[in-house]
């Protein structure tokens, strides 16, 4: 482990992402990405009483299916988070597990944050195996975020349609898979906005830090990366990240830069307004979606950088304007 | 670093907690630690205009304390929980610091989490600095996970009374300072209690699993430790506790098994019930009262396993039972 520049890690022994499964609902089932994901929910209710137990099932299924192929692979450590009050749709699935857990948290950042430290523990040799694992659900979200299901209340174009799926991550020390070879840590951004239905533009500076100070901590230009990839900026916030970018000299086009939130449905023929987001999202299109593709061979590098407004709806009421962050994981084919 | 038995991480370079605050609320300044905090506020609205940002602002005076005495040392990483929802307090700290920032939740846990976090960002040499805070608020508290401040419910005898305080540790490679030479990092543990006023006797087995883990890891007993300190399981849950180890042939006497829960407040004239909770009691304690009692050398070795209690409000109003936690550190005079 060495670090470099302000916030970027570069692993010494890169540990390798060995496997990764990706669960979601119907809705994503409908998206470009279906054939990706390992398991579709029939409905948002998958099978249980109350929708706080249809997202705590998403992501037990997730990490059930990377345990089912991996059983010869004790893990040493859980490292999870979700959007949920005390995430316990991550806590209840680590009383599942009965493996030592890390809870985190950083809203829809949580992803690559898990990613990061599970890859920290297995470079250090404080683990052998790393779980890492997040989830989101449209209507566990909505109603804590911001209104009763039942209402049907209208929203902004801006906004974006929280994902419900889950993704989890088997981080080794060895084995088949891309290795992971950075991460770079990010700090908070808040450039004073404070609509909960706009967190695209809130999230954008975020994302754009973190990517800039990527490249400065490496020395590096964009060229060094087949995609960099944001976790749900959708359409609004990803505009804003490529053009504040622009503005400090890094210019991406739109075949190098994509958004996981853009990826997982099609805009045109499912009402997601600005596109998808929740700490799911850019878990299940990197578990389930760009994996693979590193595993075909098709991308040799990657860039993830998953973002997250780290406001409640507390601070919200509060008039509080909303921080945001943004980690990001180098992944190398 | 080193991975010894199940749990329990053993630093090769023991990390230094070279300095911590700790700030709190008037009733823990009428306690028998009193002389032992940085700074204390004369009501719980430490000049702020909601108890949330005077949470806040309890987390953040805590930073800056450690911060002013050592500006000397620019921190790398900031590792931050609390138990609001979202864990706000710690991410609009998070917010003034403009360092890189690790969201972690453990409940009551979290303040040897974020401690066990940033020695091992520091052993692994990925920082040089690392500062781990936490915090809790009586009055925030209450009305998210119980009820409306103002209806002045009453509470049974096992119930706890939620701390108010806060504190920051600051771990370097080098400095002086008792050394962090383990961790034993903690799996969910239910027995399947339900009631969110008797958190004590739900984080009791936690608490035994992590310190029997730790002595088993280690191939210890008790007599290494001059203390093995636990963070809020009050008298109903560190009785239990005690008689959890004992079962499993661990003799702990009172004046080696002692609590922070207990410690903070004068159970005798203050009417705190089964004795103190929440993230700040065992970080204000720790960094507040036993750094310096390791600093004069009064104490050698100490092992501070802070418990959490992982559930919600909803997850209590959907009849879950409590899931619990509790991780370890070493801290060595």
């Amino acid at each position: 482990m060495q670090k470099h520049g302000k916030q970027t890690w570069v692993f010494s022994t890169p540990p390798k992402l060995i496997d990764g499964a990706a669960v979601a609902g119907p809705d994503e089932g409908k998206g470009p990405l279906a054939h990706d994901f390992d398991l579709l929910y029939a409905d948002l209710w998958a099978g249980e009483k109350s929708f706080e137990l249809a997202e705590k099932k998403m992501m037990q299924d997730a990490c059930d299916t990377v345990l089912k192929r991996n059983q010869d692979k004790p893990i040493d450590f859980f490292i999870a988070g979700d959007l949920l009050d005390q995430i316990i749709s991550s806590s209840f699935t680590a009383r599942e597990l009965q493996v030592p857990y890390l809870g985190i948290f950083g809203a829809c950042s949580t992803s690559m944050l898990g990613l990061a430290l599970a890859a920290f523990l297995v470079d250090s040799g404080a683990a052998k195996y790393a779980l890492a694992a997040t989830s989101s659900h449209n209507n566990t979200a909505e109603k804590q975020f911001r209104y009763p299901n039942e209402y049907g209340a209208q929203k902004p174009p801006e906004s974006q349609y929280t994902v419900s799926a889950a993704g989890a991550g088997l981080v080794a020390a060895s084995g088949s898979g891309p290795r992971i070879t950075g991460a770079t840590m990010g700090k908070i951004v808040d450039m004073g906005i404070s609509d909960p239905n706009n967190m695209g533009a809130a999230m954008a500076p975020a994302a754009a830090d973190t990517i800039y100070q990527h490249f400065q901590d490496l020395q590096l230009t964009p060229d060094a990366y087949d995609l960099i990839i944001t976790g749900d900026l959708g359409q609004v916030g990803h505009e804003i990240t490529k053009e504040l970018l622009q503005q400090k000299g890094i210019v991406l086009n739109d075949q190098q830069f994509v958004d996981c939130g853009l990826l997982i449905y099609d805009r045109e023929t499912q009402p997601v307004f600005s596109g998808g987001s929740g700490c799911g999202c850019c878990a299940s299109v990197l578990y389930g979606h760009f994996l693979k593709r590193l595993q075909r061979r098709e991308l040799k590098k990657i860039l993830v950088v998953a973002t997250g407004a780290l406001m409640s709806p507390l601070s919200y009421q509060q008039k509080e304007t909303i921080p945001a962050i943004a980690h990001g994981v180098v992944l190398e084919g």
